[in-house]
């Protein structure tokens, strides 16, 4: 039997509600009777969706990893090249972390409370979007559009500075989801370091080079 | 009077321990009876030196800034260009959260617990931090040396994926801290965009032109 729809908007309820306790009180010092006062519904009711406090956190892991597989099996599936799907993954990352503020930070800090089966659940999950992720960069290397000695480091690096976002990020600043993904990506794509000046000094030597040796040439194409 | 350095053994003693406990149990559910357990001293003995479990999670706090700040101190003191400033940051910041795991893990996940004076104490000196951090980046981008929109979020990408080692990083693996840190600042320097192709190719393009153009000159000087 489908769970009806109104059966359904209340379950999603009580898990915002919980995941905005827990993030608040912290998920051991959280009660089901302070959820249920939130909510407006009896403690009975709120055990009618869930079975117990346990239940619901991983519901929280639950909801959070189905929301990052749904949005990666989209990013892969919808072509582009690997700069374009990893700027959307980071894209994806930022938005979260700053709209499902409450879940994100429950799924960044109550792991350690879940039960010891669903904790390596989660530990498996991530592990696999993980490796999603690097086959995205791995792409890239092969195409020679990304250079790096290590795609899983780079994942790790990239995912770091997007899910941080949420530990820095004031929804009343200056800056929207965008601007925060757009300013990452920048950094994440050619890093702060202006080309190597040697790099640069050498090119420029050379150029100068050339042009000089045909700044000498020219007046003797002109007497001929 | 200054405490005997035997006294303060005891005092590092009792904080590791709390730590541990903190990062394994959380907060909330740590208790003084486990505490005084673990470090194998009585209850009224963790008292001699902490008023409160809040006392001993504000030390944490509070030992932990004091090693970030004078680390940070001591970099911008000991001369070298900003890039090798930045570098001797992230690196510090990847040592210190793989060595003090449990000091890190408290830090980045139980501020919420501290009392609100405490708190904003804690918010203003990372605040101070982030800036004397982004100083480096600005003195970076007035030397011609970086590349950045926005000094600030360079400072925040670099220091979440700093940070956000604590989060994979395994002991047991095949990584030292050293290896994490020159993976991550060859990101964070370079970016894993190859040079834009339409920028190679220009370059290329135009020495290719230059390249024929002094082919074709070089019978006529022959013939002179």
């Amino acid at each position: 039997m489908r769970p009806s729809p109104q059966r359904r908007l209340l379950q999603a309820q009580i898990l915002t509600a919980a995941a905005d306790l827990f993030r608040q009180r912290g998920y051991r010092a959280a009660t089901l009777d302070a959820l249920a006062r939130t909510v407006g519904v009896s403690k009975a009711t709120v055990y009618g969706h869930f079975r117990s406090k346990e239940e619901i956190l991983f519901a929280i892991f639950d909801r959070t990893m189905a929301l990052y597989e749904a949005r990666l099996r989209e990013i892969r599936r919808g072509g582009g090249g690997p700069a374009e799907q990893l700027r959307r993954v980071v894209q994806h990352h930022v938005r979260a972390v700053i709209a499902e503020r409450s879940f994100l930070t429950v799924f960044f800090g109550e792991e350690a409370n879940l039960p010891r089966e669903l904790r390596r659940a989660i530990t498996r999950r991530k592990a696999r979007y993980d490796r999603s992720v690097e086959a995205i960069v791995q792409r890239g290397v092969r195409q020679g559009v990304f250079v790096t000695g290590s795609p899983r480091l780079t994942v790790f690096a990239l995912l770091g500075m997007s899910n941080w976002v949420h530990k820095w990020y004031d929804p009343a600043g200056a800056w929207s989801a965008e601007a925060v993904a757009d300013a990452l990506m920048a950094f994440a794509e050619r890093g702060y370091l202006r080309t190597p000046a040697r790099r640069r000094w050498e090119i420029g030597a050379q150029l100068d080079r050339v042009e000089r040796d045909l700044r000498a040439i020219r007046p003797l194409l002109r007497t001929r």
